[in-house]
């Protein structure tokens, strides 16, 4: 018997990350696959260190599929995109498409808008990094302003991850850029998506309800 | 007849940053998997614009195998390690380890230092990354004083990219880090990694000859 695919992450988190929290990514997966899985939980507090085995710097998500053991969300996408095309196209040069478009998303803006949020939130007056980020989205835009999807001519992981990065309000009001605003809005108006974020904040709210 | 694959990278660069342009990645792979590749060159002027249909954020590597055509350098890495198991295990255990691993090499650890080394060397004096670059590069640490490789148990493009991230000098005199070091003195002196770096400061000092 096949086993189910387990989506670990925190048991509780603060108001703040709700709806945002890594894990969204790989329901959302499992979501639009039509893979079933389930989810279970680490303690948030104390995650510095008690879940270095599965995840060394202490994060979620993690994911467990038969005797497969994932972290790192992208890595844990890839894996999921594998098991079913509805993720990511079996042709391979729909599938580099698609795998190059992940990569983009995770390392190209991504890596710009983390640290410039993070130095945002830190209350950053000038942010060192905003030039940067604006850059890289504003080159984004111009390849959305052509096409509906990132890779294939469809939706695909690549969008799943792209519109996951591009979804922080923050990161959006940087600038007018209409073409992302429309891809953002519709990519999270997916079915798979709506499912996904409601039962994040579901599973963090029921851990805030007296026992 | 099969096609040999293309690393695209510029004609020319200044001499900051020879030595790490990321088609050093590629060629790197290609080396340590015994595949045949070429070289092929676009325009470091006119970077921004010039080469966009290749690569939409104007930068390089990009490569091309036979139909397939990809750019990010990890999405390249993944396409290379899919030709040749000495990259990546076949077995889907340390297939998904390696994987795993690339991603947090770029995403967990290169997420943090190339914003780092920006601030830094845009002058910038307390560097406000500076605290959550140490957390992770001292939980990478600790996950190299337990082993030689960081998946499979062996040499994998896993540590491939997580040794190019972590050989910038200025990421590296961050603090006083025994087993990283001495992990990046040996993943370095691989043959195939000497000789993608002689090759590629042989490729740029050709481009400084006068014709």
């Amino acid at each position: 018997m096949a086993t189910i695919p387990t989506i670990w992450t925190y048991d509780w988190v603060p108001e703040g990350p709700r709806g945002f929290v890594r894990d969204l990514r790989l329901r959302w997966a499992a979501e639009e696959a039509g893979l079933p899985y389930q989810v279970r939980t680490v303690p948030f507090r104390g995650r510095e260190t008690n879940h270095l085995d599965a995840q060394p710097f202490g994060q979620v998500p993690f994911l467990e599929d038969g005797d497969v053991r994932l972290f790192e969300s992208g890595a844990c996408l890839l894996h999921l995109a594998g098991k079913d095309e509805r993720l990511m196209p079996r042709d391979p040069v729909a599938a580099a498409d698609t795998l190059q478009w992940v990569m983009a998303a995770l390392n190209s803006i991504e890596m710009a808008s983390v640290p410039w949020w993070f130095l945002t939130v830190s209350g950053q007056p000038e942010n060192p990094l905003g030039a940067w980020l604006d850059k890289r989205l504003g080159q984004l835009e111009a390849v959305l302003a052509d096409r509906a999807w990132l890779a294939a001519g469809r939706f695909t992981v690549a969008d799943l991850v792209m519109a996951d990065v591009l979804r922080v309000r923050k990161v959006r009001e940087r600038g007018d850029r209409p073409a992302t605003e429309a891809y953002v809005a519709r990519i999270t108006d997916r079915p798979a998506f709506r499912k996904a974020h409601a039962d994040q904040l579901a599973h963090f709210r029921a851990a805030d309800a007296p026992a």
